[in-house]
């Protein structure tokens, strides 16, 4: 089951439905990361009290610790997590190309040593199908090489090319897997790697269209061109706040990061209206308010400036999770906002107020650390 | 407001009601430690979901940080920690020895450096009054020599004599700052060292009694002779649960311990009948049973033990606090028990068996380990 529904747009902004075999997803919508089945600091219930309506699981970790047979075994991401809601994996592609100690490369796959003990391991198209499907997650992504951020023209091609024999592989595969039936409903989609080269990107996603009948698509550019309008369409690895509600304007429907919980441990928090603040700043000694007075986290509920500040200083455990949630609610919270928005017809005025509100606070927030 | 009755006794073992200004503690009663005014990777509300009805706060690492000016002005700690039941500090006596860089004592106090930064700092009784006064616990705790575990019995007639003379200051401090008005309700209490001379310790509750109409007494030993029927006492340091089960045995009332929360910090957790076990350990690998199965805390309704065990492994922050979470709802629930057995005139062979049980599973735990 994967039906997207368009409910509403306002420009190229959409404000839609996604129905996945665990429960229904309203775009725009962040998705948490939890990279090895956590989403880091952060408890099942605290998820759900944020709002969360997905969340991702990657799928390079989960192979290598517990491994992908150890979790099927236990009820698949779902079971293991004790996560009601949809689950998407990545296809692990990215993690191979950014964390591996080593990596080959060849059409059949790529040879890799672990990051956690150097062990090599292989991943092709149809085994990383083979990982996925055991994890069990409602949307899996396409196995895809991932080129450098740079790459020349020639490098750009070669990987564009891999990525779509390899998606025919994975098409193949996951197709074979779920005619043998037994596992879990599942939807695979295509990625569209970046490059800078639009052209390319174009070719691309006709070529993918060319390739089988997909339910969406994944894409690392906001301005992807001939994107059907009844795919859902998945930003990979946005963002921050402002990139946030310039992906949605050009009519992006779901999104990741890590950056809410990253930013959470090392310290930071997006406060509407300030932009991205320190927790430790010397301002907020004595600041009984809440970390952002706009918003309705546990955190902002809960404590005030002043204790979080303290924490922070004094070194405790419980301010990465506490900023982390912050975060977290703070981004789905913003998708939530932008939906709303589209929904009325005023997205384009409210997100350039909004965005101008914190670029002023962030620009304040630089001028007061110099 | 203190006010202590004993509702039902069952051989030396007692089942209380402590009426404080923040709210009624049930006794025995297992009190979290909150060194930094936080419970360490814990909320307050998960605080008042593990059953706790009181936490201690620690003076000395709150004077050194953020300073009890600073707790005052934001409320006391009940308002910087946003906590809404009773709150006992220490009195930082033995931090001073335990943690601090140096220390020097003499009658007047003790001159210290702060072990974060090295700063000089001098602790009086008065001194500490003020900071127990500023910080507003419901329950402070006299300034107290604290003397190495053994010492000789002329130095622990030295620290007795000693503590004896400051709890006099404090206790003319205390009334001073009290009879000024303006500050919270609270109630100062006295400390008997340990050391290991009873004659010593008989004579220390005995001048203890005569220097105030005290409500009731912090001891470091179970056994401690001449301690009045009606007041509460207050067992320091302990514990793991077979020492609190012995010392509620024993009479004793109240206790406080970071073992609950440190442990749970480096990966292990007490179990009904099993002891305390390593969370990372092999067995769980493909447990989907609850980490305890006789609990009923968040961690235990949640999730599986293969997920903590992977939790563990992986290096996810969330396991530090699902085990933190877990051990402070065993300690308190075990005291919880423990009241419902006194009551049911029951706790003598229920303990027994409860230890058996405890202290077999830690047997077949060491022998699994060897």
């Amino acid at each position: 089951m994967f039906e997207f529904d368009v409910a509403a747009t306002d420009g190229a902004a959409r404000a839609g439905t996604l129905m996945l075999p665990h429960g229904t997803v309203h775009t725009p919508a962040f998705m948490p990361v939890g990279t090895q089945a956590s989403v880091k600091t952060v408890s099942r219930d605290e998820l759900l009290g944020v709002g969360a309506e997905i969340v991702l699981a990657n799928t390079y970790h989960l192979y290598l610790r517990p491994g992908h047979e150890l979790v099927e075994e236990l009820g698949g991401l779902h079971g293991f997590m004790n996560w009601p809601l949809p689950v998407l994996t990545d296809s692990g592609g990215f993690q191979v190309f950014s964390l591996a100690a080593s990596r080959r490369v060849t059409d059949e796959g790529v040879v890799f040593q672990s990051h956690i003990d150097g062990s090599r391991h292989l991943f092709t198209p149809e085994r990383v199908m083979e990982i996925e499907r055991a994890l069990g997650a409602d949307v899996i992504m396409a196995f895809d090489e991932c080129p450098p951020g740079r790459s020349t023209r020639a490098m750009a091609v070669e990987a564009h090319e891999r990525t779509l024999a390899w998606l025919e592989r994975c098409r193949d595969r996951f197709l074979e897997l779920q005619n043998a039936g037994g596992g879990p409903p599942q939807t695979l989609l295509p990625i569209v790697q970046g490059s800078g080269f639009t052209d390319l990107r174009r070719d691309a996603v006709r070529s993918v269209r060319g390739l089988g009948d997909w339910r969406g698509i994944a894409v690392l550019e906001a301005i992807e061109p001939e994107l059907p309008a009844s795919w859902p369409r998945y930003l990979m690895g946005v963002g921050y706040p402002d990139d946030l509600l310039e992906a949605i304007r050009r009519g992006m429907d779901l999104f990741d990061c890590v950056a809410p919980t990253r930013n959470g441990r090392n310290g930071t928090a997006w406060v509407e209206g300030e932009g991205q603040v320190n927790a430790k700043a010397a301002r907020f000694q004595r600041d009984e308010r809440p970390l952002d007075p706009l918003c309705d986290c546990y955190t902002c509920r809960t404590y005030s400036r002043a204790y979080l500040r303290h924490l922070v200083v004094a070194g405790e455990h419980l301010v990465l999770r506490l900023l982390s949630l912050h975060n977290l609610r703070f981004l789905v919270r913003l998708a939530e906002q932008a939906r709303a928005q589209i929904q009325a017809g005023t997205f384009a005025g409210w997100s350039e107020d909004w965005l101008a509100r914190y670029r002023g606070g962030r620009a304040r927030e630089e001028e007061n650390r110099r």
